[in-house]
């Protein structure tokens, strides 16, 4: 079995971790967040204030590209997603991207101000997440076109077989959104 | 939809939450912990620092009955328990029991000291909780057998066909666990 292992990327403050998965008889059994741990290894010091789970149907429902003002802890709980991050923030990174395959042995810190989106690669994929500041019905972040050609992202499933929101087919291109600017302290 | 509701039980401080499940083409989505409405509504004030998954092949899998020194949220991702509990606490309640079944729109609110347990009741179902303590390896903490004739526990799957751990079929009849003592302040 693996060790507990991060990896950084291409965006700053994004980082994968690499979960270990105990396996046995009965199925498998895993800390899917442990903060004492992941903060000895350098994540920050997240305190969630709400945990969120979505449930998709079918392979190739497809989410995102979201950015809202609070750090999020992805993971899934069974199935397979491909995850795929755009930087929206101001600055030098801004527009970079990064993905990675995630199943249940890896979850992902998305720092406040970085889009994320994903797309189920297994029927009956349930991603779940933590958050550090609570959701208000009504409120609008900056969000990205899934098929945003500058940001590019290799979906496994093509965009136009793929299961997508209303909301998310009208997302605008990136030289439309207006980055996020550092909080305020 | 409904809406979210909070409901006590028999053991006091257990306590069963309703969740508004949003469905839509895609699948569906719950604000599975949510701290702020739920404390309106009453339910401590609960600061997770570890989130576990624990996903049982097949129907059947039977985990318990254990009882921590921290309280847990507990939950489904996918799939359905039956779900069973008993008062471990030194005091008057003490061997007092609840069940329920849950699926991804119930949650429960289990505090220190309640033995914990469930049975899957579909292959492939995934069981996420919350905890406000960090285990530790090694340290051993009052559990009860699944099969206590004084719980009584109603399991649909009888016991004889169900996948229980060697630990968990170690486990002592309710006259001879330790009461855990109330939490020193
Ligand atoms: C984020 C959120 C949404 N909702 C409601 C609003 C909708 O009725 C329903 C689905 O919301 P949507 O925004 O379409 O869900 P989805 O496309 O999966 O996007 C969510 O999940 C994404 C990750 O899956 C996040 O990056 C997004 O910020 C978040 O909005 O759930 C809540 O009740 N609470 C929430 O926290
Ligand atoms: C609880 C816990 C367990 N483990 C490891 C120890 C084992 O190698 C593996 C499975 O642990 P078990 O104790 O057999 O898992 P399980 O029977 O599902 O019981 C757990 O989950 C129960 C609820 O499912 C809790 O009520 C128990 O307190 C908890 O121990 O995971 C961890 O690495 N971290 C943990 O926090």
């Amino acid at each position: 079995m693996a060790e507990l292992r991060l990896e950084t990327t291409a965006i700053p403050g994004l980082v994968v971790l690499h979960l270990p998965v105990h396996e046995d008889s009965r199925g498998w059994f895993k800390e899917n967040w442990q903060r004492e741990k992941m903060v000895g290894l350098g994540l920050p010091d997240f305190g969630p204030v709400q945990n969120n789970m979505s449930f998709n149907a079918h392979r190739g429902a497809t989410r995102g590209i979201h950015t809202e003002p609070w750090d999020k802890f992805v993971s899934v709980a069974t199935g397979r997603v491909f995850a795929a991050w755009v930087d929206m923030r101001e600055g030098e990174t801004f527009g970079a991207t990064h993905h990675v395959e995630v199943g249940p042995d890896v979850a992902v810190f998305v720092p406040r101000g970085v889009g994320n989106s994903y797309q189920a690669l297994e029927d009956g994929t349930v991603y779940s997440y933590l958050v550090n500041d609570h959701w208000r019905p009504g409120q609008a972040y900056p969000a990205l076109n899934l098929a945003d050609e500058s940001a590019a992202i290799p979906w496994p499933i093509p965009l136009a077989e793929a299961e997508i929101s209303e909301k998310d087919l009208a997302n605008p291109v990136l030289a439309d959104v207006t980055p996020m600017a550092p909080k305020k302290t």
